[in-house]
């Protein structure tokens, strides 16, 4: 079983990969080789030591980059590689390249290989926008309110008809926003969403750019790989004609995060937190779900988190062990 | 005010083109050109006797040939040309080029131009599909089970996308079924709602592929003109963040089809349709929904058809009159 990974060098990708290769096996084939490509190489020494791990350099938008990287060996391809949120606002044209061109690329290059690899793409919370019910449904309309929200519900939609014309087989997991990431802040508009428990356990200020009612919808790192594997092991059957599942989360207000990290780290470490409203962040954050309904991704076997307080003792363990 | 319909000498293009004629103005402003661009020329002579009508051919996939035709005096576009959902089914790159890309050419070159251009998409039945509610509702997700319906999905999300950004000031409305169209059968799924009236009008013989019980959401070609330009002169803010409109229609079964068909043209008329099932356009007709909500059309002022057999009456007076 051969794996392809996009944007494998990236926090998810570097991360899908350990575990997979934990495992040994997907889809119950032994993995032989798997391949991280991105623009970068993986940092983890440990992951560029394993024989099977196969890291590749090069632009996903270049079409010549990923026929070099897929064929009929290949089995299985995660689709990782974004442009974030907050860039994709900023540079409308690299979020149109790389969320969209790359993305429709990739289905191209399996639809000319003809084989139907499994597909998994990675969609977000970003798709939801506009006026919400509280907790979104399976059924509720995509109003995206940002350009990576646009790119990824447009990719989502590709996916959709490629596998129904049989060209990929394809599933597209909506994943809540990660948290806790280790590591810098980024350009995500949900960044602060690490940053505030992150830097506080590392004795650092973190700024809160939305208020603390502002509900927010998360999943751990080590939920989110759980629930890729798990995605791509699905039976086709079981998806119907609409492979797309909203994955499991946490709804909490910032204040419950805030709140959670007291009970975890102490007065102290909340202390470290500022708060000053940004208009360009709170208007994307706020334009997104607080919760969505996760009945089907619960039919599936998929499972997620249990609490908040859990997911930051689970990041201060890992960032311990690391 | 210079107007852009591409399609323009399509059958919707014409007709739009000669009721935008009749009334000189738009958005309250004299129509001064009226560029109709296509891949033929308009058919109708009249049309093409007016010296506000300029009559282009070209492949509208071709970035070029939209520059040539959109610059800042551009103040309306209606954007019309498409490869049907049968088409598009039958030949997929061909539907992703006209249906997708070429609808992307066209909001770049209006992004290019720099004046936010007011830009009419019109999108269809085909975006939904899958398990839908006896009557779909604004806020009903999109589950589009055809390859029409995906690339139309895309091309309103980009629509909404690019209007958001303030690229252009766009509006998507959603066209039930035309019903009846003057001509001939055409590769659409959808052409034997206007096949079963028109032929058997004619003396002539009709198939039915899909069974009596399927329902259908119908508009005249008349409502669906006149939709198209009050959809146009929309104010902006009307539409709130979601620029999607779902046009007023009649939800008929075939049945009720054939039973009006019955009152205004007799059972002669009726004894001319035969009933053949076609998997292939069945299972595509039948994943549209056969009615939506209509309250936020009514809201804006937009109106649809009284009765099915009024449409027929409509459509033997226009053909007369022709």
């Amino acid at each position: 079983m051969q794996i392809l990974i996009t944007g494998g060098a990236g926090f998810l990708g570097q991360r899908l990969a350990k575990r997979l290769l934990d495992r040994g096996e997907l889809n119950g084939k032994p993995i032989t080789k798997l391949v991280l490509l991105d623009v970068a190489r993986p940092a983890d020494e440990r992951l560029l030591a394993d024989s099977r791990v196969q890291a590749e350099t090069g632009d996903i938008s270049d079409r010549a980059v990923l026929e070099r990287h897929v064929d009929r060996n290949t089995e299985a391809i995660f689709h990782l590689a974004a442009i974030v949120s907050g860039q994709a606002e900023a540079d409308f044209d690299l979020g149109m390249k790389i969320n969209l061109d790359a993305s429709r690329a990739l289905l191209e290059v399996c639809r000319a290989a003809g084989h139907a690899p499994r597909v998994v793409f990675t969609s977000s919370v970003a798709v939801y926008g506009g006026t919400l019910p509280e907790v979104v449904q399976d059924d509720t309309a995509l109003n995206p309110q940002s350009s990576y929200g646009t790119q990824k519900a447009i990719a989502e939609l590709l996916l959709c008809d490629y596998t129904r014309r049989g060209f990929v087989d394809g599933r597209v997991l909506r994943l809540p926003t990660i948290s806790v990431r280790p590591g810098k802040p980024n350009a995500a508009a949900s960044s602060f969403a690490s940053g505030i428990i992150r830097e506080p356990l590392n004795g650092e200020r973190s700024t809160c750019p939305v208020g603390g009612d502002t509900r927010v919808w998360l999943a751990s790192p080590r939920s989110a790989v759980e629930a890729l594997v798990a995605g791509c092991e699905l039976d086709r059957a079981a998806l119907g004609n609409r492979p797309v599942v909203n994955l499991p989360g946490l709804s909490v207000s910032v204040n419950e995060m805030v709140a959670a990290l007291r009970e975890v780290a102490g007065d102290e470490a909340v202390a470290r937190i500022d708060w000053q409203r940004d208009e360009r962040i709170g208007k994307i954050v706020e334009s997104w779900p607080g919760a969505w309904n996760t009945a089907r991704a619960e039919q599936l076997g998929l499972v997620g988190d249990k609490s908040f307080a859990d997911v930051i003792r689970a990041y201060i363990e890992e960032e311990q062990r690391a």
